[in-house]
C-alpha cells in the first residue's frame, strides 16, 4: 500500500523558491501612469515595507519567518497522494501523483500566502487588512490567517458571489471577519458604481477599488490592502507546495515528474506547484509543465503577451503578462478561480521562455473528470482543480496508448465541498461550454491598444 | 514544532478491538417480538449473514480485510494534532491531543464504517444497499463506500432535512448514490405515511421503515440495509480510531491520556475513540472517559436503562440501551447526528460499569467553544464535534486550576464546512437552549411501560 507520501513537520521547507532569481531572461518592470517603472514608495500606502522588499527581491531562497512555520504547519506538509484507484480504472502504466491543498483550514492552496502575509502586515505594525474576493476562496483564507495574528480583517465581496456563495461569507465571520458585498455605501468607489448602477452584480475590478480605497484611506495609517494571486511575493509563498512535493516524491525514489501540472487563474497555485520543478528544468532536466485553463478564458492559449492592468478601473501598474484585456468578461463557468482576464507576470514570462506549455480545457469535460475522480479516489474536487485532473488523466490515457511508464504530478488546489450546486447542474445536464469566439476575443484585446508594448524576451533555450 | 502526530500506513492497525470480549458483565441480548432473544437468522433478509456474524461475535481481535484497509487507506492513518494554539489562549498546562476524523472524504468518522460495510455486502453478493440518513453523514459516507467496491446505493433521507442541506443529496449523486426524500412514494411504508400526512417532514423511524422495507422485499435477494450506528459491528469498525490514536500518543511518549472525550449520539464516534482506552481501564490504567452529549437530549445523563425499540415504528428489536423513549421528539438543535433517542447497547453497558461517564452540554456554550476553536485553530467543527470540544476546553481549564498538566484526548468526529448556517445563526443570536424539561422527559418516558426490563448489570469495579 503506498496511498500518500507524508513528511514530517520537521521535514518542512525552511525556505521559498524566488524563480525571478533563475529566469534566463529579466522580467520587464510593472508601469506606472506616466508610463516609467513603478517605484516602491509608490506601493507604500497600499502594502507594507516587508512585502514590497520581497515583490522585488532578486535572491533566489527567502527564509520563511520562525512564526510563519508555526501557523504552516498547522496543516502542512500537506500529503502527496497517489491515485491507485484511478490508475486501475484507466488502466494506465502511469503513477499519477498529486499534492494535497484541499487539507488547510480554508480548503485550498491560499492559505499559504494568507499567513506570511498577515504575518507581515502584523510584523509593519499593521491592524487592518482589506482585501477583495471573488468566488470567496482568497477571502476566507485571509480571514483565517487575520485570526491567527489578531489582525481586523474587511473582505469585499463581488456581489453575486456574495448572494449565491453565503457559505464562504459564513466562513469569513467564523473566523472574525467583516464581508460585506461589492459595491458598497461604504467606499466612494462603491457609491458612485451604486449612483449609476443600483442593480450592479459587482466585479473584482470594482471590488478591488473598494478594497484599496478603504487601505489607503487610513488617517491612521494602520491598513493595508492583501492580493491573493499575480504578484511575485504571492507565487513565491506558493512554492511550498512544489519543494515539499520533491521530497515526497525523492522519499519513494522518485528523482523528477516527467509531467507538472496545475490549473493557472492569477497563477499563484500553478506557480506553487511548478516554480522548483522549474529549476530543475532550467538545469537541463526533462520535465513537461503545463499551466491549465479553461477554454473559455483562455489568457495563456489565446491571447498576446502584453502591458495591461490588473483591474477594470485601471487603478493597478501596467504588468506585463498574457491577457484577455482588463474588460472581458469571462462566462459564467464554475471555476470561480479560473475566470481571471491576465496571468502573474512571473508564469507568463516562463510561457515566453517556453518553460511551460500551456493547455486549455472545456467545462463539460472537467466535471466528467472530475465524476471519474470522485467515484474512484473519494475526494470532491473544486471546479478550478477539475482543470488539473482532466489534464493528467489525458496524458496518463496517452501514457497508456504509448506503453510508458511515466510519473505525472499535479497539484489539488483544493476540495469542492463548497462547490456542490456546479455538480449538480452538471449531472441535471444544464451546464454549457463556452469556447470564446475569435471575434469576442478580437474585441476584448481593442482595450489594449496605445498602451506600451512589453518585448517578449526570450532565451531561445526551450 | 509538534502539531500532529503522524502515522505511516504500514503502522495503521490490523485489527478491530471488540470490547465485547473484555466486559465484566455479559451484555443483554437484544429481544425480538414475542420477548425472546433475537436469533441471527432472524436478520437475514436485513443484513448479509458474515455482518450478523461480526455483530454477535465474542472474539477480543477481528482482523482487517486486506481490501478494507486498501480503501482505509486512502485517508487513514487519520492525524492526531495537538491544538497548541488554544492551549496557549487557554494558558492551560494540560496537552489537548484531538483525532481528526475529518480528513475522510465523506468529512467525518462515518465512512470507517461504511467502506468495510460495503466489503461485506460485496463479498456476500449483495448489489444494492439502502440505508436512511438524518443529517446525511451516514448516507454521503455510504454513498462514496458503494462507489468504491462498485455497488448501488439508495439512501432515504429524512424530508426537512432533504430540504434544508440540498448539498448533502448533492455529494450522495457525486458518488453515484440515488438520495429520496423520505416518506416517498417508492415504498408502502411511505405511501402509507403520506395518504394520512401529505406535509409531514418525516423523521429518522420512518426513513428507516422506508429503506428496510426496500432491502427485505427484492425478489432476487441482492439488496440488504445498512446502518451507521447504534450496532456493535459498527462500534467495532470505528475502534480503528483509538487503536491509532494510541499508537499516535505513544510516538509521543504519551503512555495514556488521563482524559478521553467523544460526543455521542447512537455512540459510534464515542466507542470508536474510547473502546481502545476502556481496554487499558480494564486492565487497571486510570483514564476519565467521558460520552458528551446536548442538554437537549439527554441520553445517557437523564434516561434510564431500559429495553426500547430502536425506531419509532417498532420495526427494530427491543435494545438494552438508556433511551428517552422511542417516541421523543428532539429539540431542533444543530447536532443532528446528536438527537438520537437511544444509545448503542454497549456504550450504554459501559456507562452501566461506571467505565464512563456521560457528560452533557448546551447548544450555545458548545457553539462558543467552537468559535474560539475556529479563531485559535483554524479547522471549523461539525456541531456534533462542538460537544466534545466544549468538554475538552472544561477540562483544560480545571487543569489550569488544578496545576496539573494532563493529557487530553477526543475524537474530532468531523468538520462544519456543510454546516455553516448553524454557526451564522448562533453569530446573528437566532439559536437557543433547548435543556429537556423534567415533565417533557416523564412523558417521553410512558412509551416504555409494558416492555421488558433489563438488569442493569454492573460488577463494581468502576
Amino acid at each position: 500500500m503506498s496511498f500518500k507520501v507524508l513528511l514530517n513537520e520537521d521535514e518542512m521547507p525552511r525556505q521559498w523558491y524566488n524563480i525571478a532569481a533563475d529566469l534566463p531572461t529579466p522580467m520587464q518592470p510593472p508601469l506606472g501612469p506616466d508610463g516609467n517603472p513603478v517605484k516602491a514608495e509608490d506601493l507604500a500606502p497600499v502594502f507594507p515595507m516587508n512585502i514590497i522588499e520581497q515583490e522585488v527581491s532578486q535572491e533566489r531562497w527567502i527564509d520563511i519567518p520562525e512564526e510563519v512555520l508555526q501557523k504552516l504547519c498547522m496543516w502542512r506538509p500537506s500529503p502527496l497522494r497517489r491515485a491507485v484507484n484511478l490508475e486501475k480504472a484507466l488502466g494506465t502504466p502511469a503513477k499519477i501523483y498529486y499534492k494535497d491543498e484541499g487539507v488547510s483550514p480554508a480548503g485550498s492552496h491560499k492559505p499559504n500566502s494568507a499567513v506570511p502575509q498577515a504575518y507581515y502586515n502584523k510584523q509593519f505594525g499593521i491592524e487592518k487588512i482589506t482585501t477583495e474576493t471573488g468566488a470567496g476562496q482568497w477571502g476566507s483564507a485571509l480571514a483565517f490567517a487575520c485570526a491567527l495574528f489578531g489582525i481586523q480583517c474587511k473582505v469585499y465581496m463581488v456581489r453575486i458571489s456574495f448572494d449565491q456563495k453565503p457559505f464562504r461569507k459564513m466562513m469569513m465571520n467564523v473566523w472574525g471577519a467583516d464581508c460585506v458585498a461589492s459595491p458598497s455605501t461604504q467606499t466612494q468607489a462603491g457609491r458612485d458604481v451604486l449612483a449609476k448602477h443600483p442593480d450592479t452584480p459587482g466585479s473584482l475590478g470594482i471590488a478591488i477599488s473598494e478594497a484599496v480605497e478603504e487601505a489607503v484611506s487610513d488617517p491612521r495609517g494602520k491598513t493595508r490592502y492583501a492580493l491573493g494571486s499575480v504578484l511575485n511575493h504571492v507565487l513565491l509563498h506558493q512554492t511550498i507546495i512544489g519543494l515539499e512535493a520533491k521530497k515526497q516524491l525523492q522519499k519513494v525514489g522518485i528523482g523528477k515528474p516527467d509531467i507538472v501540472i496545475g490549473c493557472a487563474g492569477g497563477g499563484s497555485n500553478f506557480a506553487g506547484i511548478a516554480f522548483p520543478f522549474m529549476l530543475d528544468k532550467i538545469n537541463g532536466a526533462d520535465i513537461e509543465i503545463y499551466p491549465v485553463e479553461p477554454t473559455s478564458c483562455p489568457t495563456l492559449t489565446r491571447a498576446p503577451f502584453a502591458y495591461d492592468h490588473g483591474d477594470v478601473a485601471r487603478m493597478t501598474p501596467l504588468l506585463p503578462m498574457y491577457t484577455l484585456g482588463r474588460e472581458f468578461v469571462s462566462p459564467p463557468i464554475h471555476a470561480g478561480g479560473l475566470r481571471y482576464h491576465g496571468m502573474a507576470p512571473l508564469v507568463s514570462q516562463t510561457v515566453v521562455e517556453g518553460l511551460a506549455t500551456p493547455k486549455a480545457f472545456d467545462q463539460l469535460h472537467c466535471y466528467e473528470s472530475a465524476l471519474l475522480w470522485a467515484r474512484t479516489e473519494g475526494f470532491i474536487p473544486a471546479p478550478e482543480t477539475s482543470h488539473a485532473i482532466a489534464c493528467a488523466i489525458e496524458e496518463a490515457k496517452k501514457a497508456k496508448e504509448e506503453g510508458r511508464e511515466k510519473t505525472i504530478l499535479f497539484s489539488w488546489s483544493g476540495h469542492g465541498l463548497m462547490d456542490l450546486v456546479g455538480y449538480a447542474k452538471f449531472m441535471e445536464g444544464q451546464l454549457i461550454d463556452f469556447p470564446l469566439p475569435e471575434e469576442d476575443l478580437r474585441e476584448s484585446l481593442k482595450s489594449l491598444e496605445g498602451l506600451p508594448k512589453p518585448v517578449a524576451a526570450k532565451s531561445g533555450k526551450w
